[in-house]
């Protein structure tokens, strides 16, 4: 397994695969790999003949108060990671090659970005739209795998590939939990032991929420009302939001009705920002 | 040549020709095609092994008080055009085909469109920049053509392609000129018979700021006042604007330096808003 830096090197590599005759799935991440990528670069490998990990912490999509500069980075375990699930490539490029010179186009959309971390973090899918659009160009992969514990992230990637037409299947991939239920992150990685703790809550407040969908729950009022009531018995989580939203818009729905989504962000201790979701249909 | 009016129909006609290794032009047009057209597809045909023109009146580009209902249209005439240059496919969609429901998604860019057209065309170049990317997405050409009359547009998607890593070229084509010098445009045939006559002040100013800057002036606020001067002696004609920038950028410069862009937008009689330009590397 190489790993390149240059968008030429990816291009050439890509190319050559697809005049064999190859398959080329593409798993985009910012690195620190855990189970949940890991779990990606594996239904990749087994649905492709080639598959392109990228990683890069890509600096469009945080917020002048985030954590671009503390976000953790283990190129070597990547690597490690990527070479076991049996990845073909990595590519690993600096900034300066994503955002050269004059760089100032940009993707972003008016609908889905307006709800939930679109609130708190306002530059964040601008960010990502544009990055993974790049990525989608350079690689120009067959299909492209993308985790659900970031439902949104996955569902405005899936309206810009139907938006502007872009040849890609999005393959989505239930999230991975530790032990205790909380969803894999590499943000998990900033909370102290104390907060680790807490930090069980957002799945726990989740599995609540479910369990009242099915067993016939249809108020979102209530749902989201006793989810919150079971966040806040932790003295270190503050809600971010709460929310119950149509699967497809991200626009908030009082009634459970067709393909919904229930997520929450809860910052914990004050040292991460984490976030976690079911969707259901009705 | 064939006209279709489906995405997966240019799809299928595409890909059917990459297998046989054909090369593919992409010249993208609103339709109503007159010779500055005729010449991109005869620059495509020269170039490629099979040309898609598109025909399409985007209504994304147009401004809510602009000419979308009264931009002129003849399917038939551009066909027999398109098929004697030679082309082997025109893209023809309904809107319905192109912004399908629930989208929201587009294209757009901080820098260069800012400035001349985008300054009294505010949503013009974002609907330019989107239906431009989908068009690429949907073809997947080798390379595109666009006319120079569209100095900020080809400017504006060269920056795209760029920013964006798209792996496609981008050939600017030569202004097409009437025989008494104003460029062809579909918008000229808004024009009355005196609106007509006085139209070709536009290229008479071109004309009198290009002989200037060849002559060796290099006091843009001065080449501005002779043009605009020039262009004020018809009383036909509103000064949108007269600009000298840089031919990247599009910001505009106080001496010429490089590779600069003068650019005018002239309406006329209240009947049309025209433009015209020379590029010239100092």
């Amino acid at each position: 397994m190489e790993i390149v830096t240059t968008v030429k090197e990816v291009r050439d590599r890509v190319k050559a695969w697809k005049k064999e005759g190859k398959q080329v799935g593409l798993v985009p991440t910012m690195g620190y790999l855990h189970e949940g990528h890991k779990s990606l670069i594996d239904k990749a490998v087994a649905e492709n003949d080639a598959v392109v990990v990228s990683v890069f912490v890509n600096p469009m999509q945080f917020g002048p108060t985030e954590d671009l500069a503390s976000y953790p980075r283990d190129l070597e375990a990547d690597a490690k990671l990527c070479e076991a699930a049996g990845a073909s490539l990595i590519f690993h490029p600096e900034p300066e090659e994503m955002y050269k010179d004059g760089f100032c186009s940009f993707v972003d959309m008016n609908g889905l970005t307006n709800a939930l971390c679109g609130l708190s973090r306002p530059v964040h899918f601008r960010g990502v739209c544009t990055v993974v659009n790049k990525l989608f160009n350079i690689v120009q992969p067959d299909k492209a795998y993308f985790g659900e514990k970031d439902a949104q992230q996955l569902a405005v990637i899936k309206r810009m590939v139907t938006d502007l037409n872009m040849d890609i299947e999005i393959v989505g991939c239930p999230i991975i939990r530790e032990a205790d239920g909380l969803a894999k992150s590499s943000r998990n990685t900033y909370l102290s032991p104390e907060s680790r703790k807490q930090a069980v809550i957002l799945s726990k407040a989740i599995f609540l929420g479910k369990k009242m969908v099915e067993d016939g729950e249809r108020d979102a009022a209530k749902i989201k009302k006793a989810m919150t009531d079971l966040i806040n018995t932790m003295p270190l989580a503050t809600i971010d939001y709460v929310e119950i939203v149509d699967g497809m818009t991200m626009q908030s729905i009082d009634t459970l009705k067709g393909d919904i989504l229930c997520a929450i962000a809860v910052n914990i201790g004050g040292e991460a920002r984490l976030i976690d979701n079911f969707h259901y249909t009705v």
